[in-house]
């Protein structure tokens, strides 16, 4: 059942002993999502805890400081941020017996008793932040904080095109509840690890440019991995925004060997080309400025064949 | 003589034929500030031109897109986001003359007939922001992609702890009337020259570490700029931010040779560390957490020095 802010609340308020997934893989939305509500919940008295199937990157440990597990019998679970209960990992079938889901993906499958989705907010936190409000709570630093790690990590620092007049009002309404922004910023957007920094420098080390520079392509084999210490996939996850960050460059692609003879195809382009339909292709998908598709095959083939279908893209656009 | 925005906009309204002054070095801020207020003058059927001492970065030219020069008598000049006329190089007279400054740097010499200043503000632009509300005249597409620019490029996009709940409430509004964000936080953060990614690469392999890599040392020496194409102040100034981005870094140097036998060192740190301190040590100065110093010395000697210095500042921290 599709339900709105009020009656979100309302549910809320009515029952108790809530246990809220966020979902695997965690990112600063799904996690600023869990703990604000599990904080929210609490200041009113309930029992309520936020848990994970993956391991929480040390970066957001400032989000559950202060916040121990509770003990008591779960009777109410909450997603957030979880479009479908896959997402859930091992809590498969936890998700599989929510009461309530708050998300903000057009993809959510509605697997949830009741369904708070809005597909037009940029970050889930968006939404808890509407819940949060209706339920009349204060909003603490700790709750700040949180809520602006989701709308902050999901929109790129204001700076993707999902972000809405609402994310920057709601981000100015946690800094006057006490958010710590700037030092949030820093360990979301600005921090490297020496890891990190080295994986950049050898992946840029060997880009790889085609049609005049509007192509550019760079790989991640896993013996560059395996000789970098300290790194892990968030590190190599963000290799894929570099190459189209180059002037020039119409559609970057990052080719990251996930085992031996596989690999994994990262696009990102600009306003020009479309990801989604050069990724279809072979047999992925995604967005149109954003998408991905695999290959099981040598990195020579894998390289060609991608390449190739990014060269004739580039080339219809030259047409135009 | 210091006055408010109201008094701003009287002045504004009840004269004609502006010139205003932009700072040399231009940067976003002064840019932002200067075109928004020629179009928010014009539109009120005013004759007005903005200027600038220094060529305009090809990058910002969205800002003056159909805002060709008016041939008129200058009655009236005003100076944005120029805290001293000696900020307007060549143009320096013509500052000098100034009937009103709108400002928000708290070093203003306060050489205007009239001063609006707001040190409390993030950029100058939501100064302009407050001044263009007063008029009353409508802000369009290319007004709001103007201050919305002076906005984020002064905030590092909303990153830096200077960020007010202000700021994020005029980014809002920019964006309900049209502001282009998503194209103009790429072309401002994420775009990058590939003269500007191979000097981030050369300067990084040279990277430094002392303290147990709490002090990182990059060096941008002369020969390295020969020998990179493509290259502008705007790359080699960004350089400074790297270092620090570390973790485990507690402040990074940038040592900089200005020419044979000149270094400029610049300082960027954390919560920990006081760069205005360490550089003033030198006859250089800046704020806490990024300030710079010169050498005229050897690179050797001018290295060991500010290194030296900034161990010390370190190992102070380690004893707390």
């Amino acid at each position: 059942m599709t339900i709105d802010v009020a009656h979100a609340a309302e549910f809320l308020r009515e029952n108790d002993n809530y246990l809220i997934l966020m979902h695997a893989s965690p990112d600063g939305d799904t996690l600023g999502c869990g703990w604000a509500l599990c904080r929210a919940l609490r200041s009113m008295g309930k029992n309520a805890n936020a848990v994970c199937p993956d391991p929480i990157p040390n970066k957001f440990n400032y989000m559950f400081r202060g916040l121990p597990m509770q003990e008591f019998e779960t009777e109410n679970i909450i997603c957030v941020d979880v479009a479908d209960t896959k997402l859930l990992g091992e809590m498969k079938e936890l998700g599989d017996k929510a009461e309530l889901c708050i998300d903000h993906h057009i993809s959510n499958t509605h697997y949830a008793k009741r369904v708070l989705v809005k597909p037009e907010y940029a970050a889930a936190a968006e939404l808890v932040y509407d819940v949060v409000c209706a339920l009349e709570t204060d909003i603490d630093k700790d709750t700040a904080n949180c809520l602006y790690t989701g709308i902050a990590t999901d929109t790129g620092c204001f700076k993707y095109s999902n972000t809405t007049p609402q994310s920057h009002m709601i981000a100015a309404v946690m800094i006057k509840c006490g958010a710590e922004t700037a030092a949030i910023n820093y360990a979301m957007f600005d921090l490297k690890t020496q890891g990190r920094l080295q994986l950049e420098r050898e992946v840029l080390n060997g880009i790889k440019y085609f049609e005049d520079g509007k192509v550019a392509l760079v790989s991640v084999p896993l013996s560059m991995l395996e000789n970098i210490p300290d790194i892990d996939s968030d590190d190599v996850g963000a290799i894929s925004a570099l190459p189209r960050q180059i002037e020039g460059v119409e559609v970057g692609i990052t080719l990251k060997e996930k085992k031996k003879g596989v690999f994994k195809a990262s696009l990102r382009s600009g306003e020009n080309i479309n990801c989604a339909e050069i990724c279809m292709k072979f047999g992925g998908g995604g967005h149109e400025r954003s998408a991905g598709c695999s290959f099981t095959s040598s990195f020579e083939e894998a390289e060609k064949a991608i390449v190739d279908a990014c060269r004739e893209a580039v080339r219809k656009i030259g047409t135009l």
